[in-house]
């Protein structure tokens, strides 16, 4: 039905309306038309929006706002991260034009997938690129790499489309599974989080953000399918269950001594 | 003497000061430096411009104004002309990426380069254009083609770059640290396994292969690292450890209860 759509673009926490509408005008110049955005600033709608799109309204009538990014990613199943500095984490790092390739391969399946772009000023946050599959650095001058949101969201749209001129793609050497959507393996992620801390996993208890973006990053290189991530979730179960499991098999135990005791 | 130098970027009739700006702004992203103004529309300097480049002085302040394009390309020996629309003229119609190739090759024999741009409504007359040697057409939507000024020089200075880092590109394509040696993943996968079947998780037990094999092939596909293999055995450790502690804690209490019973 939804197959073979363009990927979405994501802003997170962008600032100013007009940088918004230059977005949506370069998305339009390339043949994308889906926009999300994570807690816009000064509020959704703005008309200075409108004004600096030239008339390439369509993304911006029809752009979807969230307070979470973690629910502007749910339904997608692959998402890339545009960001000038790749930071100390162990992801991938592709060039805009690699990119584009593994996008029109995920799409070419039928997979939904977006582009991850961070506010003006402050960039994403390393817990947003946790919940991304690589980082797309475009290679920028050393000695000047402040480069516009607008900007960074065209070079990665033209390279897009570039692919799309390119028709014929060799079916990747790959014969994994459709991943899960992103909010499925949150939900693993979660379990596992809660559980870790309920075990004492996270301490000093500061380092648990950078922990839980370790192992975040980690199991999200495996771009887990459904079914595995069902019996991931198992695994957490049986490993910390088996708390529960002892705890009962002892109150039986005591049960039936206190019984012994009373017979 | 001047050998090697990267394109000129020209911009003819230029209207909005902070379109020009935002020009110097992609250039200093891309490694240009030299930019030429041939007829501004509102003369020369425009505070507005430095104001749009975001520090990116340099191609401003060093920008040349020019009365006639003749004189803006007259030292140059190969230019380039964007533009959205081939017009009925007998010229090459290149790529920005073929474009960037063959401006590359020109350089890298010595020879003085330019890429042409029109000004943002009225673009370029066939008579500008026929001072070029090709024209390098964006592959736009043709639902909507019109580009932003700065966003028609970032693309092809974003592909020169590209050509610039052609050589050391391979080091680009993926910064992530060396995987771990196939011993320490296995160590890994074994001791998550022995958890599992003392939690009872491997049921019924002729499923137990299939089921190791699916665990290892979905954990492998992340290539852990030596440090993401420690993490996750301590996460392994904390999980199933739990049942350990709380045995030891109901041992405890039996000890205590079966002193007090003695006491």
């Amino acid at each position: 039905m939804e197959s073979n759509r363009p990927p979405v673009v994501i802003l997170n926490e962008p600032q100013l309306a007009e940088n918004i509408g230059s977005v949506a005008r370069v998305m339009a110049n390339f043949g994308l038309s889906e926009l999300r955005l994570v807690r816009p600033r000064d509020g959704w709608p703005q008309d200075r929006a409108w004004a600096s799109a030239s008339g390439a309204d369509w993304p911006l009538d029809n752009a979807k706002v969230y307070d979470r990014l973690e629910a502007a990613v749910a339904d997608l199943k692959l998402v890339y991260a545009t960001t000038a500095r790749p930071r100390g984490t162990q992801m991938t790092v592709l060039t805009p034009r690699e990119a584009a390739e593994r996008l029109h391969t995920a799409v070419d399946r039928g997979q939904r997938v977006g582009m991850l772009f961070g506010g003006e000023r402050a960039g994403l946050e390393t817990d947003d690129i946790a919940l991304c599959h690589a980082i797309v650095t475009i290679p920028v001058d050393e000695k000047f790499r402040s480069l516009n949101l607008a900007q960074a969201v065209a070079l990665n749209a033209y390279e897009w489309r570039l692919g799309v001129a390119d028709k014929p793609r060799e079916a990747f050497a790959q014969n994994v599974d459709e991943p899960a959507e992103m909010e499925v393996v949150v939900g693993l992620y979660e379990q596992l989080e809660a559980e870790l801390d309920e075990a004492g996993f996270f301490h000093p208890p500061e380092k648990k953000p950078s922990m839980v973006r370790n192992l975040r990053i980690s199991l999200g290189r495996s771009r887990l399918t459904d079914q595995e991530v069902r019996t991931w979730r198992g695994v957490v179960t049986a490993l910390s269950k088996g708390r529960g499991r002892v705890l009962e098999k002892l109150a039986r135990q005591k049960a039936e001594k206190a019984e012994k005791g009373e017979g």
